[in-house]
C-alpha cells in the first residue's frame, strides 16, 4: 500500500493537470461527447486536448488531429473510441509519452475471445511504454474534490466523504443525485471495469490514503486475486471501514456478472467468508451499501452493543426495537436510577421503558437536549436510536397558530430546528456515543438535512437504522479484536 | 364478513355524516385540538360539534356544554379526554344515542391494572347502549375518500388503494406523506389502538368491502384471536391481497410492543405460520410493507415466476439478476428466437441475454416499446423487470443543446415522457403480464410519477423490486392453490 495518496500508482490519473481526450465530437447523442461534456460541466481547472479527426473544435474547445501533435505531455488519456481502434491510439498515447489512461471502450473480455485478445494487446502495448489504464469497458472517475468527472452523466451534490470502487460504472454514474438526495456525496469514485490492469484492490489502497474519504465503498461481482485482496483489505480496515455489496451468489446473477464484466464470480459463501477475514461489512443491496456508509463515514464505532432507543410513537420504537433483536443488538431495559430522572419528560401514557416514549411532545428541547442527557451518561448504553418526528414544517404550522407573519416564519423555524439539532449533537459528542435517527420524513426535509450537516446519520425506516447501527457495531467488533 | 362495506358495522364510524368532538380547545398545543384542526383542514363536509365545559367557540365551530345540548344524534364520537372522564362521557353519549365512538385517550390496560379496569367499563357502558366504539389509545380514523383524517397531523396526498388497519397510530398519521411521495395513499387507515371492541379483523373485513381499497396492510403487533383472524383472513385473500408487517418476533419487540398497547406477542414462527395459512404476505418492514402495496395493488399477479430484466446498465441488471435468484424467481436464460428479435436494438457492446442490456440507449422508444414488445409476447417470461434512466430532466438536456427554447423545453420533455409511459403500459396491458420498474431516480421524478400514474410501479433499488416481484408471485401462488 501507498504511503500517501501522492505516492499512489493512480495519482495522476485521480488528478490530472492535464487531459487528451478520445472520441468527443459535436454530435450530442454520443457516449464521448457527454462524457467530454461532464467533465466541462464540473468546471475541471487544468487543460483538455480533445483529439479528432476532422473537426477544428469540439464543444468549444480546440481539437488536435492527433496525440503527437499536442505541445505538452498531458498527465491522462481517456479513450472512448471504437473497439478496434482502442490499441493502435493507446501506442500513440505511450509514444507521447502519457504515462496514465481510461478506457472507456467496451467489445473486450466481457464481450468474445476476440476481445479478450483485444484486451491482451492493450495490456503489452501499456507494459511497453510503462503507462497504467482503467478499464476497458468502464467509465472512469469522478473525484468530487479535483471537481473531475469523466462518466457521461453531469455531477450532481457537493463533494463528500464516500470513495467507491465499482465493478459497474453505473454505481458511479448513476447515483449522483441519489447520494445528494440522501445527504452523501463520493469522495472519490472510480469504475475499474474490466481491470485489465488497473484493478478494484488498487483503487481501495487509494481511497484508504486519500484524505477525502472516511468510508470505502465496493461494488463488486468478483475478485480476480483473493490473497491479494484480502491482504489488502486487512491492512485497511483497522483505519478506515470498509462496506461491500457483492452481486453474483445466485445463479441468475452470476450469470448476469459474467455478461456484464466477463467476471467469474464464485459462492455467496466464500465471499461472506472473506469479507468476514478482512473486517470488510457486507451490505445486502445498493441502497444498503450507501446507507452503511452514511453511518460508518459519520460515527465513531460504540464501545458495546447496548442499545436505547427513543420515540415519540410507540410503533416506530417497537419496530425499531424488535429490529435490533433481530440484528444482535441489545435494548436492555431501563435501570431505575435512569427512569427516575426521565419521569418528569414523560407523561403517564408514555413510558420510561426502553424504548423510552413520551407520546404526543411538546418540548423538542427536552426531546433533543434533555432526554438525551439521561440516556447517555452512564454505561447503561452504548448507542442512541432516535425517532425523529420534529420538522420545520411543524413549527411552522404552529407559528401560524399562534400569528407569526409567514416571511418569518420559515427562517424562525429553521433557526429553531438548528438550535435542536445542534442540542442533539452535542449529547453525542460529550458522551462520545453513537446517536443514529430514524425518519419517515423526506430526505430534503431540512431538520433532516440539518442533522446530516452535523454528522447525525438518519436512515428513512427503522429496520435501515437497525441494520446500519448493527453494521457500526460489526466494525467495533471487529477492531477490537485487532 | 359483512356482504358489503354499507353493511359493515363499522360503516358510520369510517363515513360519519356528523361528529361531536370532545377535548379540542382553543389551546393549540393540546393533541384534542390538533385533532380537530386535521378534520377541519381536510374539509370534512358534515357536521361537527364541538364539546368543551366552558369555551363559547372552538376552531371557530360553535361550541356545546354537553352532548345531551345537541339537537341531533350525531353519527360518531370522538373522545380525545383524560383517562378519568372518559368513561362518563361514553356513558353520556350512549345516553344521547350516539352508537359509535373513536377513544383517543391512553392511560389503560396499556399502562397499569388500574388501566385495564378502567378498560372494562369502556366496554361495559358501550354494551349498556349497545355502541360500538374504537380504541382507546389509538389516533381513529383517516378515510381519504371521505375527507376525514381524526389523527393530529394534516393529511397531505390524494386518496389512494391502501387500506390500513394498525395497532400503531403513528402508521397512520406519520405516513401520509411518506405514502404520498412513493405515488401512494390510503383508501381508508384505521388506528385500532388497545381493541377493547373493534378489533384489527372487524377493520380487515370492512376494508375488504370498500371499493376504493386495493390492497390491505396490517401492522400487528399482537393477534388476540387467531382462529377469528385467520377464517377472516382466509375469506379475504383469494379476492383481495393482504400485507402484514409483525413486530414482536424478537425479545425487544416482544417487550416494547407489551408496553405500547399492552399486547402479549408471540414467537416469530408462530405469525409466519398464521400468515402462510390463509394467504398473507410477510414484509420485513415498514418500507417493505408499502412497497408490496404499492406492487399488490397496481398490477395482477403473474401466472409463472419466469422473469426478464431490461436495462440499460449492467450494474443495475446484475444486481437485480442476483436479488431475483435469492427470492426465488427464476431469470432463465433468453431463448434464440428473442434474441435474434432483439438484436437489432442491442449494440455490440450490449448483451441480449436476460438481463437484456441495452448500454447507453438513444431510443427511448425502442426501450419503452419495442425491446418489451420482444420480451413479453410468447411465453417465454411472466414478468418483465426494467430499470428506468430515462428522465424529462436528461430530454432537456438533449433539448438544450439542440437549441430548443427554454420555455418550451420542460411541456416537450414532459409530454415525450408521458408518451413513452404510455408505450410501456399498453405493453403490460396487450401482454397481460406485470412490468415492474426500478430506479434510483427521486420519487417525485416526472417519468416516475407519470409511471405509477399508469399503475407501474417503481421500486427504489433493485433488490426492493425483486423483493416486491416476489411477493407479487407468492400471492399468485396462495391464489392459485384456491
Amino acid at each position: 500500500m501507498p504511503d500517501s495518496v501522492k505516492d499512489s500508482p493512480l495519482y495522476s490519473l485521480i488528478n490530472p493537470r492535464s487531459i487528451v481526450f478520445f472520441g468527443a465530437s459535436n454530435r450530442f447523442s454520443s457516449m464521448g461527447t457527454n462524457q467530454l461534456s461532464s467533465v466541462l460541466d464540473f468546471g475541471f481547472a487544468g487543460k483538455i486536448y480533445p483529439v479528432h479527426p476532422s473537426e477544428k473544435t469540439v464543444l468549444g474547445l480546440k481539437a488536435y488531429r492527433r496525440v503527437l501533435d499536442l505541445a505538452e505531455i498531458p498527465d491522462l488519456a481517456i479513450l472512448v473510441l471504437p473497439t478496434n481502434i482502442v490499441s493502435g491510439i493507446l501506442q500513440q498515447c505511450g509514444q507521447k509519452g502519457i504515462r496514465q489512461a481510461i478506457i472507456v471502450s467496451g467489445g473486450f473480455k466481457e464481450v468474445n475471445r476476440r476481445g479478450v485478445r483485444l484486451e491482451q494487446e492493450l495490456i503489452q502495448t501499456a507494459r511497453k511504454y510503462g503507462m497504467r489504464f482503467l478499464g476497458p469497458n468502464c467509465l472512469g472517475i469522478a473525484n468530487a474534490h479535483h471537481k473531475l468527472n469523466t462518466t457521461f452523466l453531469p455531477h450532481q451534490g457537493v463533494p463528500g466523504f464516500v470513495g467507491m470502487a465499482s465493478q459497474s460504472g453505473s454505481y458511479i454514474t448513476q447515483m449522483f443525485d441519489y447520494l445528494s438526495r440522501s445527504g452523501l456525496g463520493f469522495s472519490t469514485a472510480v469504475s475499474v471495469g474490466n481491470e485489465a490492469d488497473i484493478d478494484i484492490v488498487e483503487c481501495m489502497q487509494y481511497l484508504a490514503r486519500c484524505p477525502h474519504t472516511k468510508v470505502i465503498c465496493l461494488y463488486i461481482e468478483s475478485i480476480r486475486n483473493g490473497r491479494r485482496f484480502l491482504d489488502a483489505a486487512r491492512n485497511i480496515t483497522p483505519h478506515k471501514p470498509v462496506v461491500a455489496y457483492y452481486v453474483g451468489g445466485s445463479e441468475p446473477g452470476r450469470r448476469a456478472s459474467l455478461s456484464h464484466t466477463g467476471a467469474l464470480s464464485g459462492p455467496d459463501r466464500l465471499y461472506d467468508g472473506v469479507f468476514k477475514q478482512c473486517g470488510i461489512i457486507r451490505a445486502d443491496s445498493i441502497e444498503e451499501m450507501f446507507d452503511f456508509c452514511s453511518v460508518l463515514g459519520r460515527v465513531r464505532p460504540p464501545k458495546g452493543n447496548k442499545v436505547v432507543i427513543q420515540t415519540h410513537s410507540g410503533g416506530p420504537g417497537a419496530t425499531a426495537a424488535d429490529a435490533c433483536g433481530r440484528e444482535g443488538l441489545r435494548v436492555p431495559a431501563m435501570p431505575k436510577t435512569i427512569a427516575a430522572k426521565l419521569a418528569p419528560f414523560v407523561p403517564p401514557t408514555g413510558s420510561t421503558g426502553n424504548p423510552v416514549d413520551i407520546t404526543f411532545s411538546k418540548d423538542p428541547l427536552e426531546y433533543f437536549s434533555k432526554i438525551p442527557d439521561c440516556l447517555l451518561a452512564g454505561d447503561s448504553y452504548d448507542m442512541l436510536l432516535i425517532y425523529v418526528l420534529t420538522s420545520a414544517r411543524l413549527f411552522r404550522r404552529h407559528m401560524a397558530d399562534m400569528g407569526i407573519a409567514e416571511d418569518e416564519m420559515k427562517e424562525m423555524a429553521n433557526r429553531f430546528v438548528d438550535g435542536i439539532c445542534d442540542s442533539i449533537q452535542m449529547q453525542g459528542t460529550t458522551n462520545q456515543k453513537p446517536i443514529i435517527g430514524f425518519s419517515f420524513h423526506a430526505r430534503q426535509e431540512y431538520i433532516i438535512k440539518a442533522l446530516h450537516k452535523r454528522n447525525i446519520p438518519v436512515l428513512p425506516d427503522p429496520k435501515r437504522a437497525a441494520r446500519a447501527a448493527a453494521a457500526l457495531w460489526k466494525y467495533a467488533v471487529w477492531r477490537k479484536r485487532l
